[in-house]
């Protein structure tokens, strides 16, 4: 199938849409060489089942087909396609603590398409100071800076209590998109999108089957 | 009904425990007060469709009431229950760079109920210093120490090219699950649970709507 066929982009459900990066996450894990993959080795690294992998790569057009399974790098390509990824996106990220730090630092991001092109605090020892090639600007900057510079996505690294108000700060500036590391909810606001990332919630998942020693 | 029903532990399908945690997170946003929650309610939240509230929460016991929703607190008790939360898990993070360091101060872990008792590095400069009341350890102690207090769960934070030789250390020292940050998939070592957190997952999910402009 061209490629092309996967610009005509449909509009796929939820539940896939955040199954979709796993699937790209386990392809980039194939090693070298390899040219096929099946539906149920896919599943086994993704931990779905394989009728559920073929349901979801089914939005994505006719890929797989029965015995032989899915083409790796058409695969990798419609995936990225899908998802949007390699046009690269612009976000910022507020919060330049140890974990806005980590996240400025964090390799998977320019990977997968996106660019951190601000990182912004409110402390003044941080603010001026350098971090991996971005000097930590005063948040009060934000909708200044967005201006010369359209940014896609707002990442809040900030603590609890401050990530609301981030937020509405973000986007008021302009951000399409927010991605929450606060160990609070926050909604959408308006029509922005809003995820919250709960970085304790895998380990919940551990928990759950080392209780049961599973 | 009673709490204790709870404790007869079903199995739970992998894609519902991968849930149960979200849930959780939600009810913990609940403006204080509130007694009941429909489904339609949690599944907005959650993100979900309300079937699938009503189909997961299910497992856990007949909790809701047509036309009237879950009591919140028994759910939340009846979640933290299945979870296996609650009970302490002692964790370890390996990696005391600034995610290690922000995971090691991540105010949800704890009220969750997993209690960090250890931070190990490779690095001299960081080897006795102190973060959030933690020691850094030197990586080649993990085995001696977990004699003296049985460790349950690993985390890795390390960067990618270390991430599967501390999995396997962490695994030889007695951990039973593995929490892996490091941008780089770890998969299950001999019995051992590991999950794998792609901290650019939900950038992709956002890019996906940013593309379509949802």
């Amino acid at each position: 199938m061209p490629l092309d066929c996967a610009l005509v982009k449909n509009k796929i459900p939820p539940a896939t849409v955040k199954r979709l990066p796993i699937y790209l996450n386990c392809l980039g894990n194939i090693p070298k060489g390899s040219q096929r993959l099946s539906s149920t080795k896919l599943a086994e690294l993704a931990k779905v089942k394989p009728a559920q992998v073929r349901r979801d790569l089914s939005y994505l057009g006719t890929l797989g087909t029965r015995g032989v399974g899915y083409e790796i790098s058409t695969l990798r390509s419609q995936l990225r396609i899908e998802l949007g990824l390699g046009q690269g996106w612009n976000a910022v990220i507020v919060g330049a603590g140890n974990l806005g730090t980590a996240l400025a630092q964090y390799r998977g991001f320019e990977e997968k398409g996106f660019v951190i092109v601000g990182l912004y605090d409110t402390d003044e020892k941080k603010i001026s100071s350098k971090i991996t090639g971005l000097t930590v600007r005063p948040v009060e900057k934000i909708k200044e800076d967005f201006k010369s510079l359209p940014v896609a996505i707002g990442i809040i690294a900030t603590p609890a209590e401050f990530a609301q108000e981030t937020a509405i700060n973000l986007v008021d500036a302009g951000v399409k998109s927010i991605l929450n590391f606060a160990p609070i909810r926050i909604d959408n606001i308006g029509d922005v999108q809003t995820r919250n990332v709960d970085l304790s919630q895998e380990l919940q998942v551990l928990s759950y089957y080392l209780d049961r020693d599973l």
